[in-house]
This record gives structure tokens, sequence and C-alpha cells, in this order.
């Protein structure tokens, strides 16, 4: 125990050490007092930067609870850490059932939060239907993931959003890092550690052309695969054609793909007809929030029998002589193998989290899904690049008022 | 005069038989007739790829009148094959005065056109203050451009917009493409082909990471130089540096730039403080629509003598010992050198032109700027992916629920 | 020890299932005979991969012993599985002392071998000074890796070599993709896996633009970082620079790079000059055979305090307030923190070493360094082919005699 | 004419400013004298870097002649200025026929060479066939490319060879750059300005991945193509697979290809299998020394009726209904359509070719193929690297023992 909790303290301190975005935040809302006595639950994939943000939180005042978003994503060792060390109210274990998944939610919400930090929406789901009790100290939520965003939206559209949510998601300096450079660098360690397999000429199929799977589909041509892109929107189907890739429907795919990679958030993405086609050898792995893009009961179907491959790898034997492999069961592989995003992507994504949960605070908005107002999302731009060392320039005012001037012209 | 038709013609023809998406559209509307005895005003360059669209419009049965957009984009020989061989009231040739320029725009707007085709705002700016007269007859305007765009947002908070305007820069099918792969493309062609010199190792200076900008940015790296961009928004500067680009203030850019590349929209960019500092031997070149991006009164002001190096390479001599080179007398690059945009990128960039052309006959709007209908968007990206022979998915029914289902969780 | 013995023989499982040109080779070498009770001493990195080319070499009927060429480098489960598995005489734990080390080279020349395969020289060092009376039974040995064929080659030139020894490393099926793309994927592997730290907008140091060199910064400009070459040959300089990357002398690059890995096979790449310059926060690895590439007595030296910052990650703090990070303790970060190259990999570089072997038993050679035979070579590239399901060209007889005539011109 | 001879001036301008390597070597062969007096013979591509070698060598003393070694090559402004403003002995104009060809390379060796400066071997052929008799004054030749090379090897096989040659494109700072990096740059320069297609998205078909090869490939790659590499070398194919390419038989690559371009050195690598299956549309270029890589017989034979679709294209239709579209008549596109490699790249060639030059007037060599020498590789990398202000490390001399020392391990 002892060893698991300075493991523990030892990671939280290396992504403390990681985060100076957050640092800076931290010391403004110290300052600022506005989270002061503030009740937060949260649900995050429960690993060391989630609990820097927690701890970050919690000095600012406030009082937090905090469960996992996903069964398989805890960092036990950083919950131990959270829990006994730090003594911050953490409901989380690697491995958990579902039960035990959905009573660590529940107790999140037994703080009768005022602000819900939410990765996927459960809590928010559960907010509107088990939980209503609760929306009378709610100010509001905010939202982490894609797929949270698009259960918001189908909330929304059926006029049954009951509190103001950002769309953290959303905001400018998540989804073009967090998505796209922390999916794709997280995705490919998860993918490499599990494997061992080179990927420099294998054919690399990635589901799907959101900021998750541009990101993965660009470093995985990084580590020298020829990718191959699958998609249902044409608009991104013609885009990925013009970035270079191969672009065909996923059933085509199978035929040729070395490592099946899904990031949709959508289900059933490798399906029966899929693995019909799927070559000998074939690795899947899932960098999707849900489990349900690679579908289990087809894989499972069609398998005379599996085994343990190695660490994280799970081999299903065809009748037909072809085997294939599941990493991490089909949960996602970034953090179910790996250790998640990059620190400092994560400082990025956990400093908006943190401006957001104060500004829920601080204003009354509307019942629907917001935009992360544009000045968080600068402020978060700024304070990185002012880490990183580097100035830009300024508009001057001849500049700025030649940009808004229409009668200037050729 | 018959060598140049010849030309001319060969041109088009060239760019015609690489516009398979305008084709299929050209028949819908050919079919359709709804744009028969429409009057189009059109101020485009006046190169091959435009010349399809203003035929394929008259072939449609549109009264079309076309001028340049910009007095050194102009290719004679199209123009000439445009006005003898397919009698088209073309009014355009390469290396205008600002007066013949003006002139030439008079002439399409005395069309009394019922739709205006614009690039960069300038038919649409003369309608709003010398031509008013004509707003009666106007349906409303397509804007091609993201300079044009900027004017008609500072026309609409002005409340100065007189008529609807298609957004056609914002377009997926065309900003994606066509400014990001377009300019890409022919900036570097215009690059290599007037100066003959390597990029590969060079310091490679992009100011402006818009759409334009990371299209030069990613393909200026692909010819194997060393890229830095320059950015006023701190996100993209972010976003810059984590694509794996340096980033800095132009001033300090100047030191080590061996090529610098504007593509901002604005004004100025490389201005006198840039110059003071900029190293022997750089090469400037604009990829903006206009060319007050590198002020010249700055460059003369330093400047003891000047002299044409090359051509379209003027090298302007300081003082004090350091020779800086200007390509195509700071007008953009890609068409004063260059052929402009390869023409599969215009097929598609036209292809919505033609549609939403169609569309201000066929819909009344209102008076501001409208973005490019999804349905428009989704037709030219169909349409370009059956041209490429590529397949993709679709979601099945379970699916497209599964997505707008908010209950389900983990 | 059951688990341990099971990991093991998944990872062999996993590796052989990747190996296929090895098991073309296997097939053939048990069929000739050729190796049928030779003695082999084999010093490799004892890992799954390893694992398969002894067995290999065992099935074809040599009599073999194992031991680790690098005493961080083993893998304890697959050490043990080939032990009490396969009965395989294997000397090698993790975290040998070097004392324990040497002793397990001794056990391995103990065999009295024929042939000694050989990574990084040591063995074929304790050949030439402690144990020469083994050189009448030795017919020769191979070596794997360029630090090896360094020392060698100084062997050579002093007139001390006393057997063939064959330069596996030389050969274009080694080289080309080993110390390429297998070095480069493990050490980007091992980083990240180490740091959990992300790769994209990074400054990254490479020292040494070798073919180790060249794969590391391919790979980590392929997951975005801005990477920046040090070197002491100026044609290989001036490649780097045209090859798009930085160059610069390592205690310039020091103030600025976010990581620094050497792959030079020299000593002292990093040190004390390098390191009163390094940035706060450096991470610090070696690709290198050897651990003395970054120097630890310099680098302790400066340090006030040292700690475990992570597993694999010590910190050392110095007394001006900076900190690094050295990985590994600067052993070889791709295999004391990863799990080595890739299995496909290491299938050419082992069907090179298992054709060798052969062929030194097959072949009197002089006492010299030899390259490995063009047709081994192009047999390894065939194989591969064939398991890639690739199809290439073939000279016509017409084309192969234009080649060879040189009365053929303009 | 007097435009010309301006125009032919600012290229000679353009180019002496943008090769200092050269500039540095002039200035030592001025002050050495070495050349002094010497009898130059010259087949190059008559251009603007040719012309400054041409000139170098004058300016040290020595005695000229230049031809051009390709029919299409030569820039006509180049040679009217080199031989009227310069009084360079020129024999040269582009669209020579064959007949010319040859009487301009007799009127070279006229001079009486003692140095021979050739680039594809026809100048060395003749001295060996029709030209013995100026056996007696020749010191040496310098070979400049890969064809030459292997027409030279053919020769020394045979026996053949009677005097010196140095292999300059076997020097690493040539075939590194100029082969690679300069084909690459000046292929697709040729190709986008021919044709104005869009490469990105495209698939891209090249044929060899020798220098040459892989440079177009990167650089196609780099310009957002699909890549196709066909080879018959099979280590070449491995590493183009590996390297992330696709890699099959040009008549199967053929089916899908959008450009084609040949760089082997091989004749009929386009023969009539592949344009029996060529797609409709494909572009056909050729970037190897002589025209005999795409078969025109072969294609003419297919061909119902051909025409000029542009500048520098013509489009072969064939009988089925499919039309290609074949690039500068099959000779080498970079040269023909474009301005040849970039004046850096060239300068380090050519700083080669003079010092080599220079190497044979001062040392009697045997009748071989020789290696250039490794300290002239260096001094030219050296003088590089002072151009571009990038210092680099050195070698201790501890550093240096070690790396010679074989007695010390781990």
């Amino acid at each position: 125990m002892a060893d698991l909790l300075e493991q523990g303290e030892n990671r939280l301190e290396w992504a403390r050490t990681h985060m100076p975005v957050l640092a800076a935040v931290r010391k403004e809302l110290v300052d600022g007092g506005t989270l002061s006595g503030v009740r937060i639950g949260m649900a995050l994939h429960t690993e060391a930067k989630t609990g820097v943000l927690a701890l970050t939180l919690k000095e600012a005042g406030a009082d937090i609870r905090l469960a996992s978003c996903n069964p398989l994503s805890t960092d036990d060792a950083v919950a131990a850490a959270l829990r006994e060390t730090h003594r911050l109210q953490t409901y989380a274990h690697r491995g958990e059932t579902k039960e035990e998944y959905y009573e660590n939610l529940q107790k999140v919400l037994d703080l009768k939060p005022n602000v819900v930090i939410d990765d996927g929406g459960d809590l928010i789901g559960l907010l509107h239907t088990e939980r209503t009790e609760l929306l009378e100290d709610l100010f509001g939520a905010n939202e982490e993931t894609t797929t949270g965003i698009n259960r918001l939206r189908a909330m929304e559209a059926d006029g049954a959003l009951k509190f103001p949510v950002f769309d953290v998601n959303g905001a400018r300096m998540k989804h073009l890092f967090d998505n796209r450079y922390g999916t794709g660098q997280s995705t490919m360690d998860g993918l490499m550690t599990a494997t061992n397999l080179v990927v420099a000429g294998k054919r690399f199929v990635v589901a799907g052309y959101g900021w998750c799977g541009r990101g993965i589909a660009l470093r995985a041509r990084g580590m020298g695969a020829q990718v191959i892109v699958t998609e249902v929107d044409p608009v991104r189907a013609v885009e990925a054609k013009m970035d270079g890739f191969e672009v065909m429907p996923m059933a085509d795919a199978a035929w040729i793909a070395d490592f099946i990679v899904t990031a949709t958030g959508c289900k059933d993405v490798v399906d029966e007809e899929v693995l019909q086609n799927v070559k000998d050898g074939c690795v899947l792995a899932n960098s999707g929030h849900f489990d349900n893009e690679i579908s289990k009961p087809a894989l499972e179907a069609l398998t005379e029998s599996s085994r343990v491959a190695r660490e994280d790898v799970r081999a299903y034997a065809f009748g037909d002589g072809r085997t294939v492999y599941l990493l991490a069961d089909g949960r996602l592989v970034n953090l179910a193998v790996g250790q998640g995003h990059p620190a400092e992507i994560m400082d990025m994504s956990f400093s908006l989290q943190a401006l957001c949960a104060a500004h829920l605070v601080a204003h009354e908005l509307e019942p629907r899904v917001h935009p992360v107002p544009p000045a968080i999302d600068e402020k978060v731009a700024r304070l990185k690049l002012e880490d990183l060392g580097v100035a830009i320039d300024a508009l001057t005012p001849e500049q700025d008022a030649y940009l808004h001037d229409w009668r200037e012209g050729t």
C-alpha cells in the first residue's frame, strides 16, 4: 500500500509539474474565491491529470467528489493517493463492474453538486432520469467529450435538457489538441505497448475522420503506416482522400487491414460483416469513449476459442483458421493500455474545465448547450504561449481598422 | 492571335477535362432550366477554370459578363478564347491599371445582373456605393474568398448589407480544399518557378495560419523546408506550434527567413520594422488577395536601387548591402506567376458557385451573409467521390438512432 | 513462477507468430542440417525475439548458450520460459551487476562455441583477451550492432582480429530497418511510456544522424516534434539540414531542448558543458548501445539531490533550481523501458543472423570483417516480400543487357 | 536578341548569387593556378548553373568548350549569353536533332581536352570509339550521373576503360542532394507547371527507388499524393514498403495511376503491357537521363491520334476511348519543362566537379572508375555549412580515441 501511495503521489507530482497553465489558473481561482464552498461532482478518467484538476478545484475552496467515467480507465495508484494522502473523496477503481460503476456515480451525486464535470454524459444522464431531485442545487455542468456532446445535442433537440452545459469539447483549445494530438499520441502509444508490432509499412485503418480520427491517422502515418480512413460523411471522406489517405468502406478495408482503430462515437463500426472479411492476424482496437464501436457480440459469434495472447491482448480464433486480436477488451486503448493523454495536453483541457466551472458559478445561463466563451479559450492559449516562451504578433490599430473596413478594395 | 486563341482554347479544354464535378452540375443545370435568362455578373481571376465556370453558366442559359478580380491574374490567352471563340463578354487583360480594372467591373455591372459572383468583394462594394441603382434587379451574390467575406462581415456588422450573399468561401468543400490545398500547391509552384531556388533546408516563414497559411506551411514542409509561422491569434499560434512549426513574431522571423510568404488578408504584415531586420537575400511573396500584405511603400523607402533579377522577380538593394527579392510585385504569387489553383480544386469550388447561383435564383433570402446550405456541400462531395471511384460507409438505421439517443450510456 | 513462465511463453509465442521470415529460414535449416551439432554461443538482448532465434537454431540442431549483451535489457519472463519450458541454457536476468554480466558471458563461452553471435562486441572481445584458448574451435562470429562493428574495425586496423566476423549490422536488410525503423519506433515508444509527455510541439534533440539517429529523428517528427540534430560529420550535418531538421552543436541545442536522445556509439556526448546549459525540465535518454553517451559522472557532479520521479525516470535537481530527468539510468531506453524492436523488424535481422551462422559453418573465411553476402540479403528480402504478399518487377533480358551495354547512348 | 542576352545574363547572375560554395572554390582555383591553361571539354545540361561552372573554370585559367548532354535541356538564353557576352565556346541549342547533338559533342572534343566533364557518358563513349586519337592528351574525366556511371561500370567490367574517371555521382555531397532533393523538387515543379493538376490525393507512381526515385516519392508525398513505388530490387522494395509507400509491379500500378514518373536509368519501364493497362487520363513523365524509359514506340503503336494538349503535354488517344498524356516527349521533365535543379543544389554538385577536375590535373590516376576522395566531399560539406551559418560538434581527442579502442566494453 505504501508503494501504491508513493507511486500515485509520484504520478500526481509528475503531472502537476507538467501542467503549468492549470497552475496559473489555480493561482487565480485561489485568489478570486469564486469556487469557495462550491460543491463539484466529477466523473472523469481517474488518473494523474484528473487528480491535479480535482486538487486544483479543492485548493480553490470547492468541495469535490470524483468517480471514473469509464470502468477500465482508473489508475489505482493515483486513486489511492487522492483518497489517502489528499483526503479527496474518490470513488473509482480499475475494472469496475457496471453496477460498481453506477454506484460510484451515485455517490458523486450524493454530494448534491452545484456544478458537474462530466465525460461521456453519464452523470448528466442520471441527473435527468433517476436524480432529478438534485436539479434545484445545480448551476450547470461541463461536458468533456464528443460522445457526451452528441448525447447532449440529442437531449437539447428533444427539449429535455434541464440546465446549462458548457461544451468544453467544442472549445478550440480542447478539441484541436486533446482530441487530435492527445488521442493521436496516446492511441499509438497504447497500440505499440500492447503489441510490440511494427507500425511502419502496415495497413492501418482508422474508422472516423473527426478530430480524434485525424489525430490517429496523422500519427500512424508519422510512424510509417499506410493509412486507410473509413467515414460516413462525404465531405470528410474527400478531405481524408486529399490528405493523402486511402478511403474505402470498412468491409473492404477489413480484407487488407493489419490494424483497425475505431474513433467514431458510434456503435457497431466493426460489425459482423466486417469481421467476416477481416484479415488473419488483424489487431483491433478502439479509441472511442464506449466499448461498443467494435461489436463484441459479433466477435464472439464468430469465435471458436479465445485466449490471452499478451497483457491487454486477447486472441480470438475463428473456426476457419483466422485469428484476430482485440486490445483492452475493446475499451479505449489509450487509457486502458497506456496512461492516457500527455500531461501538457490535459493541462489545456482541464484549465478550460476549471475556468468554465467558475464561469457557471459566476453567471446565470439558460438551460442549453453553451459554447465555451472565446475569452476563456484565448486566455488558456495565452497562458500556454507564455509557458512555451512564444511571443506572437498583435494587430496594429491601423490593421484592426482595415480588417473592419469594407470600403477599401483593390 | 490564332496562336493565342489556340493556346487559350487548349487551356480551357484541359481544365474542362479535369472538372468532372462541374460537368455533372452543368448537366443538371442545363436540364433544370433555373438559370435560363438569368443575368450573371462575375469578377473572378480570368483564367481557364473560371472560363469553364462562365461557359457552364452560359450553357445553362444565363447571360454572362466576366471581369477579373485582380489586375495581374488574367490569362490573356484564355480571355481571348472566351471572347473570340466562345463569344463570352469578357473584360479583362493581364496588367490592368487600377482605372482599367474598375472600368471592367463597371462594364460587368452594366449588365444589370440578377446574380453577382464576386472574389474579394469589389463588385459587391460598387453595388453598395456607386451602383445602388442596380439593387432592384439583384437577387443576391456569391463571395469566393476570405478577404471578401471579411469585408462582408464588416458590412453586415454596420447594417450596410443590402442583399443576400452566400459565403461560398465558408463551405467545407471550398475552404478545406481551395484555400488549403489549392493555395498550398499553387503557391509552392509559383515560388519554385519564379526563383528556381531549393526549398529543402530553407527557413520558410508563413504569415497567417488560416486555411491558406496552413496549406502553404504544410506544402513547404512537404518540400523539405523548416517552416516558421507568424500569427496574431493565440489559439492558432498554439496550434501551429503543436503542428510542429516554429512560431514567433514576424520581426524576429525576418532575421533568419530565406522565404517569407504572406497569407493573412491583412495589410502591412511585412512592414518597415520587418524589412529593417530582413536577412540579405530573402525572397518575399504574397498569396493573399490584395497586394498590400507586403508594404511596397516601406520596401521602396529602404531601397537604394531596384532591378529585374528574373522574370517575376525584382531585386531591391538596400543601402546597407542587403538585397531582397519581391515576387510578382507583391500580387498573389500563385496566380501572377503560376496558373492558379489546380483544375480539380476549382472544380469543387466552382460547382459550389454554380449551385449557389441557382439557389439564389430559386429562393428568396434575407439580406445577410448566408452559409452555403449543407445539402449543396454534401452534393458536391458525393459527386467528387463518385468521380474518384471512392465508396464510403453509410449509417445503419440502428446506428443513426443510437447517435440521436441520449439515454444509452456506459 | 507459473505466471512468469506463462507470460514468457506468451511473449515467445507472440514473437514467433510475427516472425514469418525466420519461420521460412528455420524450415530450411532444419531440413538442411548444416547446424546439426554446431555449438553456438550468443550474447543478445534476452527477450522474446532473441528467444525465437535461439529456439530456431536449437531446432536446427545446434547446441545453444545464451546470455544478455546488456545488464538492463533482459526480459525475466522470457528468460524463465527459455530456461524452464524450453530447456535452453540461458544466463541472464534484468539488472545484472557488471560482475554478473561478465560471469554470464563466460558461461556462454564455456560451451566452447563454434560460432558466436555477438551484439556490442563483448563476447568477441573476451575471445581475444581472456579466452584465447577457445579460438581453435571457433569458425567465426556474427556482430549485430554498430558499436560492435566500430570495435571490430579498430581490431582489424590493429591487425588484432583472429577469426572471420560477419558484419550483420551492415547488411541492407539489417541497418535500413532494424537500426532505422526498429530504433525509431522503440525509442519513441520507450520515451512516451516512461514520461507520458507530449511529443508534438516539443524541441527534440537527436545526437547522431547515423541509421539509428535518423530513425529517431523521423519518428519524433512523425509524432509532431521540432527536431534538432547534432553531428560531427559535416556531410551528415548538411543532409540533416536538407532533410528539414535544425542542426547545431549540442551545447547550443541544450539551451532549448525538451528532449535529448543520444544515438552516436560514442561516449560523453552529453557532457558537463552540455549539462551546464541544459534547460530546466529536459528529459535525457540514450538509445546507443552503451550507457556512457550521457555522462553520468558529469550529471552527478552537478546534482544536489536525485530521486525517482516515475518508474524508469530519475530526477536530478541541480543546485541552481534546474531539474533534469534521466530515463532508464542512461541505458538504451528502447530496451530498458520498452520491449525492444518490433517482432517483424527482428524477424529480418535474425533471419540474417541464422543464415550467416550457417554460412560460417559451411564456408571457410579469412579472419577479417566480412560483409553479409548479397545473396543472403536478397533472400531475406524476397522472403519478406512473399510474406507481405508484395510482387515486384523483374528485368527483362533486354533490359538487363541494356544496363550492361555501355555503347548505347543518346 | 538583346532581350535574350539580358535574360540569359540575369539567369547566370541569379545562379551565381545562389552558388556560394562554388564561389569559395573558384577563389581557391584562381589563386592556386592548377587549371591554368588546361583544356576542358564539357557536356552538361546547358543552363544557368552549368554556365556558372563553365565560367568558374574559365576564370581559373582553363580553356573551355561546352555542349549539351541532352537535346532538349538547353536554355537558349543562357547559351546566348555564354557565347556572346562571355565569349565561352558553347555548342548547344534547345531541340537539337540527334545529328546536331553529336556534331556539338564532336566540336567539344575538337578542343583536344585534357579533362572531360560528362553527364550520361556520351563524350566518354565517343573518346572510346570514334575519337581514340585524343586519348594521349587526356588526363581523365568526371561523370555526373547514374546513367553514365552504369555505362562506365560496364566498360570497366569489359576492361574497356582507357582513362581514370571520377564517379562524381557517387560522392555523398552529390547523390544525397542532387539526385534526391534536386530531382525531387525539379520533377514536381516540372509536373505541376506542365499540367496544373492537383497532386494531393492522387495516385502517384514512381518507377525506381534509387536516389532519384526516392526524392520524387518523398516530394510527391509532401505534396499530398498517395505514392506507389515499383522496383526490381527486392531490398529496395522492402525499404519502399517500410517507408510507407505502396509497392507493386508497374503493370498493376498502371490500372490506378494518375501519374507515372520513371527514374530508373533503364529502358522500356513503361512498355506495351503497362500501356495496355493504363488508366484513362494518366499523365506519363520521365526524370531519367534518356528518353527511353517510357517506350514511345509502344505508345505510338496503341495510339489512334495524338495532339498537343498544352505546352509540353501531348495527348495520345487510344482507339478504346482512353487518352494518356506524355510530358516533354518523354525527355527529363525536370529539365525540359522546368529550369532544372535548384541553384544551391548544383552549387554542391559543381563544386565537386571543379575540385575533381583540378584533382585529375594534379594527380596521376589509374584507368578505372574512382570514388571522389572523401576529403573533397568533406570540404564541400564544410563550405556549405559555413555558408548556411551552421556550426557542428567535433570529436574530443578522448572521444576519437574511444571510437578506435576495441578493448573498452560494457
